[in-house]
């Protein structure tokens, strides 16, 4: 059950809210976040709904059956909007194009690359400066003193930055040279990270995790989203299955089926999701097709020399080549 | 290598041929299929290619890397079209639609969905009259009585018919009364039914293992290639993954990486691919993006009804709405 | 439900006891095997158990609420043992070994392995005549007539032979040289080999499917002894996982879960099941302390000139290791 | 390549070391544990080894072509053993046993299960007392005080601490109340923890990721160890694969083949890898004849009243029986 609360509740009213649900034998949990203030109730018990919705201070009151309850669709009658600043907003039925780098590497490249972004009509660039990488002497990412060079750089263009946190100490860190923090699929279960994101002012861009269910996923944006940060985006980014011919599966039947759970926005990775250069194009706009609110995927001027996921790195020309079809393929009224 | 034969090479001449590929250390197979004479020969040493490309009878040779070598992209400069007689053809960058209920029910059932084809511009219908079932005790369909009679109203219609074989038995049994046999995913590698339907002169419409890779699935082809029928399609249906929200998890990927590994039409089968109802249509037109050449999906007039696959299965609205969608989205230019 | 029907039932008694499960609302198959006859009935309707119970001919009835039946635990209240003639039992709570090579490649190889097994004391020789090859351009191995001099061989030395069959027309042609059918991981579910290997009368040994769970194993296992066959043993071999360390991953798990499901003989395949030679012995003993009936592994003289499965063949000296330790840690009793 | 260094080189000696190492054109990471000092050199150039070996303040050079170094066996002589303090060690070979319940809850449940250790002679006790969950509503451990009860009682029993840590603000605020950290599956890539726990003075229990390889956790441990903590364990606690019988997929292949790839112990938890009480003790029993240097199980006086994991939790007489079958077992020489 989700409980929404009036903005102005008074204490007195707020406590009597709880204490109604806790008699019910419910327990409940309180959620502030800078859009509103709930209280999840998680209890098995059947009761007079209207016994709650009627108590001074409530504004509305959801059952929500999911097990997981702010980030389901069975309660919030509008979509999530994203608003990174600047006019620059996420929609749900719309298409956010987010394209750049794996790895953030030097002025030069991100120079480069801004200019492709802004030529194409692109408002969001993706780059790593902290890499997760499977082995300790693999190149970690150039750092902080890296996003601050492109932070200022993409302030000049008027674009927006996503970039992935690996750790906690790196929220503060990299606070104010992101528009939005990025969580990989190998943090999607690294609660403490998703916990402390729930405390911060910027959007989050939340991974599936590699080998992740949906629901394992919903219940990870839950995390954040009742820690207090209600902006948040969902990414299919390719699961691990046996097949050998391409680096990870994308798995596209999570499009649809995540629409329909949350109120969240989608967004589909094809770069990580099929990890083979000339296959990105089909699976972007096959991703479209299948309902994606958006794309982020990996360019670079000269993709074979990428300190990193060079193979899935699409050239200047075949990223224009992409952003046009999708734009034009979302156009279409089938 | 492939080496290609001349159509009326002579007996000499051909021995001469074996003679020499063996001579250079290579397993020779002779390969006669319906279209042509080959020796496929398997080895690793490295040797004059001419020395056997100038042989009598000889038409032309390739070297093909692949595991699979016949059903493999490298040697075949055309794509396949699959002939199924009265100028139902399906082309690779084509698009070809088949429909139909899971099983075969009765008379009115098919009559009502030949209907719904004929209306719809379909030519193709599918349907199983052998379920293989994982239960014994579940209904495992009308055999060979109910498929005459489905012969007799989709000749009446005009109207193709592909039906599952599960046995290498009913293979003689079905053939009067099918245009294209289907192989399930839990035959994929039943290598005694494969070889069994190379000696067939009906296409094969080959579905992948459910928890199969491409490798295999090409390979399977190989077997029937290899002991004689050229006319295959390849079929993406779904694999097994962790996920629980569907059935199973339609892996698109397939598709530009089939299309690219061998030269047969690859079909998409939303319907098994995600198993639910309502997202079989963004899984198809998602597929059509990506780059197949036909669709088999699940129909029927009232889907709650069915003996099988229920909860996949298409009304007619859903059905007329999906082949006018498909239709729409492949005439586009992007 | 299963009804046990006593041996010398009239046909009039058969009738009414069908005639009372159809009136309950239950779907009747009538099941006959060598060792005894039943009806198995489907339904979820609740009744009076003893409405069945008392009627003539009926000598039990179980309710069984698996989705198998006849191969659950739930009515047979003694383990299956399974004889092979000759005084050679597999039976529950034994240790029955069973070894030899991947594929039978000649009569001396076949000699020195029959005298490795008679000089330890194991009864039963394991082998391939018929090779499942993912490429129709391996070696499909040495066929029926390899066949028949190994059982020539085995005869006199006093062992008995299983072997895999690929076929439905492989059972006949194989009968007088087999003592016990073997289907493998790629057939668990061609379902007309299971019907058809129901009705032949010699044990069966069912190996589970490379990504098949224990209820489809046991749904196979349903359909051999639903068609007549009960002498079944169920086969534990490797299933795929991502490890790419291990060429399967024998998952032992099963081991004891199976046991407790069903009242069939269980055997661990360590060979196949990781598919490392300096790792079958701690895996098989592993096996025998998860609780295993049996054993089957793969041996040769000098298994590195073996034409498969060369990378997980024990030498003799290693298989008589193997041998001398399983049956050491079977005789402790903890 | 792993260069050990003498433990007093001069700082010269060392820099020297360094630059032999990129002159070769290795890319040289230097690495301080407590333990000993080493500089990982990753490069593919071949060059004569004895050119670094005879350098001043070099006692060895090992070639390790493992794609993790410190933690593979190909350098290491000896076996690493943990020391725990107190006369505690974690040998390999040995049979360590680590039991307690999968939450702290209360002083009465810290007491009994103490009681229970020190009756069967049991050295380590396990709990969480910060619990990773999958839903952000469910028990989230009782934290730190919880911890600072049971140490105190643990203290008085004299038995050790192994409690799982999830994020890096944790590791100091535990840090005076554990004698061994745990990576839960879920933070097996979560780098930044790894990272940090290789600069604490305690040993570290680092489980295997829910679908992660064997080379993913060991070159998760080579985080660790090459940010300077070599006292480490490997854990294998079952994987995420398609069967639904068991909550997890106890993997015991994983057993020999990191025992063959590492020098670190391998531990298993039956608890957790299989899920279901009544097959844990097979399990651990398998686990122990496959090769594991110890065992971690779950166990409560009331298995059914626990928070968490009730139904892998085995009783005090279930646990003692355990206890006495894997020394009984670990005793035998085959």
């Amino acid at each position: 059950m989700i409980i929404q609360l009036e903005e102005k509740i008074s204490e007195k009213d707020y406590l009597e809210v709880a204490e109604v649900v806790r008699a019910i034998g419910y327990k409940a949990t309180e959620v502030k976040t800078q859009q509103g203030r709930y209280i999840v109730a998680i209890g098995t018990k059947d009761f007079d709904i209207r016994s709650v919705g009627q108590l001074a201070g409530v504004s509305d009151v959801h059952r929500v059956s999911d097990a997981y309850k702010l980030v389901s669709n069975k309660w919030k009658v509008d979509p999530t909007s994203v608003d990174l600043g600047d006019g620059v907003t996420i929609r749900t039925g719309g298409l956010s194009l987010m394209a750049g780098p794996c790895a953030i590497e030097s002025e030069e490249q991100v120079r480069k690359i801004l200019a492709h972004l802004v030529e194409n009509g692109i408002q969001i660039m993706r780059g790593g400066v902290f890499k997760p990488r499977t082995s300790p002497y693999s190149f970690q990412g150039v750092g902080i003193e890296g996003l601050k060079m492109w932070h200022t750089l993409a302030r000049e263009a008027g674009i927006k930055i996503v970039s992935e946190v690996l750790a906690v100490d790196q929220i503060e860190t990299m606070h104010d040279y992101v528009d939005m923090y990025q969580v990989g699929a190998r943090n999607a279960q690294n609660f403490s990270l998703l916990l402390e994101l729930g405390r911060v002012n910027k959007p989050v861009l939340l991974k599936r995790g590699m080998s992740g269910t949906l629901e394992e996923l919903l219940q990870s944006a839950e995390y954040i989203f009742s820690s207090g940060n209600e902006r948040l985006l969902l990414c299919e980014r390719g699961i691990r299955t046996f097949e050998k011919s391409y680096r990870n599966t994308l798995d596209l039947n999570a499009v649809p089926v995540l629409k329909e759970k949350s109120h969240l926005p989608v967004i589909v990775d094809p770069s990580h999701g099929i990890g083979v250069r000339r296959f990105v194009e089909p699976m972007a706009l096959a991703g479209v097709v299948a309902g994606c609110d958006g794309l982020i995927f990996e360019i670079g001027e000269v993709p074979e020399k990428a300190y990193s996921d060079a193979q899935q790195t699409l050239d200047f020309k075949e990223s224009a080549d992409l952003i046009r079809k999708t734009r034009a393929l979302k156009e279409i009224a089938l």
